[in-house]
């Protein structure tokens, strides 16, 4: 029986690839909306080595797409185009909650 | 700062209170649902011991309220209105997906 539903902790630690099928990273986390319930973004952790310099990117849910075949989910977008948006290596101080800075990508912030 | 979104690793494992106070249990994930990206309901892991005998029910995600005095969710329903709706035990085959059949509590299946 085939559902629309899928549980949080099953996308956090999911694998995410280009639709290349390069793989990109993994889900960290999703940040939802508190009063609507909504998935803001995704976190999309990415690179580094045990744990040390990973970089972490917002990525708009409506982006990912489960692939059954991959076992993960596919991100209509380049490495590049994900470089080319909003990050925090590890310790910076990147604010997450707050969306009004003007991104290259402004679609990031959208609900 | 606040903000009005939250991380989806920080709601899994928060407690869950009744608006008397007395703890319920504790957020064992969210239910999303995939193409709207909304959180359709939570489940709620309460009793047992060391993991075994739990039940799981699932909350509508409006009736869940964050409590910064007590670092916990309230929830608007009492421990025999939570019985009395919707659960699971462990090892039960509950199919948390299926949102068809008719509950006494109609809108813990509303998104």
């Amino acid at each position: 029986m085939t559902h629309t539903l899928v549980p949080s902790d099953l996308i956090e630690g999911a694998p995410v690839c280009a639709l290349t099928g390069e793989k990109l990273g993994a889900i960290e986390r999703l940040m939802l909306d508190k009063s609507t319930g909504t998935v803001a973004y995704a976190v999309l952790r990415c690179g580094g080595f045990l744990g040390v310099g990973e970089h972490h990117y917002p990525v708009p849910w409506p982006k990912l797409k489960y692939n059954q075949m991959r076992r993960a989910f596919d991100l209509d977008m380049t490495a590049d185009q994900l470089r080319g948006g909003p990050s925090e290596l590890d310790g910076e101080a990147f604010d997450w909650g707050d969306r009004s800075p003007p991104y290259r990508h402004p679609q990031y912030w959208t609900v």
